[in-house]
């Protein structure tokens, strides 16, 4: 999977959970202490996450870290 | 969980796997296209790893993403 692929499935994932569990960014925002805007770029597929912060949001997503990584051989 | 001890769970599990696995750091260092240095230091807890980087070690040592994360509640 190409690194920008890889960026925008990640994102994607993020607001697809985000959405079903009737957060707002604003409010993921504040649980994850991370900016709304950055919050933003993630779900956009601009942004190479770091872990800590993928830590924060799998947190506050309260979701398993599998649900934002591609299986593998999974295509897009 | 403080950052800097998700940093050393995160690396003492790549080290857990690839050892495991019976993968040198050189060769996971091939395998991920990455410097055996930075490997080492991932590690070592000394690298806040980003996903692009995350993704290339699971991929390359065909782990879950969920044997590097910790479990929620985990006691480390």
């Amino acid at each position: 999977m190409q690194d920008k692929e890889l960026l925008t499935f990640f994102g994607s994932k993020v607001q697809q959970i985000r959405t079903h569990k009737g957060l707002s960014q604003e409010t993921l925002a504040e649980l994850t202490d991370l900016d709304r805007t950055y919050i933003s770029s993630i779900e956009r597929g601009r942004r190479n996450v770091s872990l800590i912060n993928i830590y924060r949001l799998i947190t506050a997503l309260d979701c398993q870290p599998h649900e934002l990584f591609p299986v593998k051989g999974e295509a897009l």
